[in-house]
């Protein structure tokens, strides 16, 4: 399906457009060899560490870091829309049967597209760019409440309603739990997804631009990146690296089960990433979070980290594996009392901030993205043959 | 977010990624000078005048026509797969309801998503090439069965049972209006949707694909398909077309209708096409057959159509305007009795089956599709200043 519209010669791409670039963005970037990101002109650790989610989440969508009262303002835009409309509530209870195998992710992909309708957004290139912003807000406020609530639900529970005054990631413990959650822990997960808004141009995030390069409204844009996400090859699966720690068990078990993986030359999940040649600088912060935490789970987990840097320096010279950013992801969750099928919806509810950033400036574009494809079939016209 | 993952040279695209070859591909071509298009090997307008739907979308997704045999399989499959799990037929009238105003596209979206989370689908990496396909037919064959039940949620009605004795088109028509449609209309609403499965690679079709190489599940795929679909850039709206019949009228104010429209540059909705130099192969298979129904509206779409090429002839001597596939398709489907808001879900209920086609070959690829993007914002680290 090789259509040249533009009569411009083809240009043969590495497969999967590797190293292509689509677009400029002033959102972000990675420099995987010096481990380091950023969002806008700031450190991505550094706004984790010393901001509020909705801070980072006003520089992403906004660009700029609020002032008192543009927070002020911020802050009650997104609290009068943590509650959803009542069609979609409505919907939940089917929607959660329907994914209770399929899981979470697929839940949120049916309830965004739902709460998308309900909101009556509208395609982006036919409104200007604050309302394309309001409406990436308003799905962006309700995806803790639908989360929880296809959560609760599917444990036979009653969804919790919103609290106006909680921050983003307490009224997120708030709605799983139904209790408020004491604020080290709270602030623990707001530095998570703070540091998971943004990380590079990911199949997710580009799949949010060709879709907004249409102009179909936000909704539309974020459930394709969520249908993106939920794909093996995207990565984000922060349980994963639980495994590993369930599987070794006990310190004492650390040394023989790594061997033998390292021996086999079989993967460690948790270890190793395609981006960082050095410490990922994600990894380090959640480290530290742990480490505030204690407990014997914190312990094995440093150990089970220095053990392999160790084992690999014996058996494989010359081979550096770091941890990844699932490892302390994953630690630092469970110390949160968040229930592991709850991990990649929670990276989802982050990353739906550094979706919308995108989205918003592939709207501003308006070039809709659209390779092309080389037939490379048996040769047309071959007559149809009779119906048997 | 520039980041070159594989640390080959970084290349520049031309914007929109226009004439760059993403894939090769044996699903189908169109050759804009020479206005032919095919499915595979065969002439799709020669497939549409010859052959049922239900055969043209196994040639789609199978590689081959069926035989006889195949055929009665692949009928018994397709119609067992038309009603709608119970968590699905739950939600439909919130579904309904909430997409009231957004528009049945976007009903659409959240029911096909919904649909694969109750269907359990899995991702397309996680099983073999024969559960690939099955999971696109479960999800396709019940797209009319959503559709109609949507269309009358929102007009008041109960929905209508699907027929597993009817073809796909017949069965579309039987579930939207309640009763048996004449043989003739429901050959002809077949021979439109067998003429729009596919057609070149679009900005949906690439959004399948992207979705699809991160592993994600068959509806993950096509629920960010019909989102693109949804963009007022993607194109694809018979409708307005027939805005131009009804601005028009009569025959008598015809042309001095289109001689101000030209005179001031104006753009004659239902004329025009990005690809074809000449005439689209498919709006002349579409006029034949509203020529075979005859009457008033079709008498004025074909003065329409003539005295545009003769007014342009006459005051832009030289160009060549013909009209596009949306005018006589929306002639066709008026005659045949849908509702103008069904034009655009109509055409989605032939499309998924090339989206199928496309998300299977794209599954036997396994390479991610990633691009990079260059970051071109204020030079970071840039200190984060307190909060105020």
């Amino acid at each position: 399906m090789a259509i040249n519209r533009t009569a411009t010669p083809l240009i043969d791409a590495p497969r999967g457009l590797a190293g292509v670039v689509v677009t400029e963005t002033e959102i972000g970037d990675v420099r995987g060899r010096e481990g380091f990101y950023h969002y806008r002109q700031y450190s991505a650790v550094e706004l984790a560490r010393t901001r509020g989610f909705e801070d980072v989440w006003h520089l992403l969508v906004h660009g700029t870091l609020p002032d008192a009262e543009r927070r002020a303002a911020f802050l009650a835009e997104i609290a009068a829309l943590r509650r959803l409309p009542e069609e979609v509530r409505a919907a939940l209870p089917a929607i959660a049967a329907a994914s209770r195998v399929s899981g979470p992710l697929s839940g949120l992909r049916t309830a965004l597209s739902l709460l998308g309708s309900a909101r009556r957004l509208r395609p982006v290139y036919d409104i200007d760019a604050d309302r394309r912003c309001a409406d990436t807000v308003a799905v962006c406020a309700a995806v803790p409440t639908l989360l929880t609530a296809l959560y609760r639900l599917g444990q036979g529970l009653d969804p919790v309603e919103p609290r106006e005054d909680l921050p983003y990631a307490a009224n997120y413990l708030y709605m799983l739990n139904g209790e408020e959650p004491d604020p080290r822990r709270a602030r623990a997960v707001e530095q998570y997804l703070i540091s998971t808004i943004d990380h590079g141009f990911n199949a997710s995030t580009f799949t949010a631009r060709v879709i907004a390069s249409t102009g179909a409204d936000v909704a539309a844009c974020l459930t394709g990146a969520v249908g993106a996400l939920s794909g093996p090859l995207h990565g984000g699966a922060p349980s994963r690296a639980l495994d590993t720690l369930d599987a070794i068990g006990t310190p004492d078990r650390i040394d023989p089960w790594i061997r033998e993986r390292v021996l086999a030359g079989e993967r460690i999940m948790g270890f190793g990433h395609a981006i960082y040649r050095t410490e990922d600088p994600r990894s380090r912060m959640l480290r530290e979070i742990a480490l505030g935490f204690g407990g014997p789970r914190v312990d094995l987990a440093v150990e089970v980290e220095r053990r392999v840097e160790v084992i690999l320096a014996e058996l494989k010279p010359g081979r550096e594996l770091h941890i990844n950013v699932e490892f302390y992801a994953g630690v630092v969750m469970e110390l949160c009392g968040l229930p592991r099928e709850m991990f990649t919806p929670t990276f989802a509810a982050a990353r739906v901030v550094g979706w919308s950033a995108n989205i918003l400036e592939q709207a501003a574009d308006s070039k809709i993205i659209r390779p092309v494809a080389r037939y490379v079939g048996p040769q047309p016209p071959v007559p149809v043959p009779a119906a048997l």
